[in-house]
């Protein structure tokens, strides 16, 4: 399958690892996200459009409150384009506490191997709350 | 940037366009989303993985439900890898006439441009409903 190119037989379990990881950094560290970003990322956070490792981190880490805590509900991945992984996750999201309240949130993720393939970045990452 | 590949500047208005018409299909005639799937394509439906365009069409047209009307909220667009496009969807669905007490959903595509490029197809399609 030219289009797929190399599958890694792995990508559920690599796209559900990468899915831990990433939101206990965002959770408690957020500017420790940095490397899972490059040149060519792109983030879409509730409809603004962001390009590139540091306009995403600015945005990431200026985002309007003291605290966080994604649940992730369900998570689920598709081997991509070129050995790239899509992985699709919705769960609710905690903010300032308010674990009694959560907010509902989807988001999607397109991870990349690194040139040395020892590990994977976010070229496209899209995220939005769940409003009924 | 060679991991995107030829960017197709409308990818904003072919994602949305896409959508529409994705949905009008699916509400109206699913039968006739068939030549939307390929053999590389694979859908997942609340955690059910199917490959390839006749175990996708037999899913989608057994969907236990008489009538379906999407409606999308949001839809966010990414240049993804090798010209192809992420689209992001978030909506209501009402399912057999349910409009005042419509079920959330997210759902997220990779479209990739047929071999003539006059068209495109769905290889990525991850369907979840949204439950608080």
């Amino acid at each position: 399958m030219a289009l797929l190119g190399q599958v890694n037989p792995q990508f559920a379990d690599i796209g559900k690892a990468f899915v831990s990881h990433y939101y206990k950094i965002f959770d408690t560290a957020r500017a420790q996200l940095q490397p899972l970003y490059q040149a060519e990322s792109m983030l879409s956070f509730e409809g603004e459009q962001y390009q590139g490792m540091q306009p995403i981190m600015t945005k990431l880490t200026t985002l309007n409150f003291q605290t966080v805590q994604h649940i992730a509900k369900t998570v689920d991945c598709h081997p991509g384009i070129n050995g790239s992984i899509v992985v699709f996750v919705t769960g609710n999201l905690a903010v300032d506490g308010s674990v009694t309240t959560p907010l509902m949130f989807s988001q999607t993720f397109t991870l990349v191997p690194t040139a040395d393939k020892t590990n994977w970045w976010i070229l496209n990452d899209i995220f939005r709350l769940n409003y009924s």
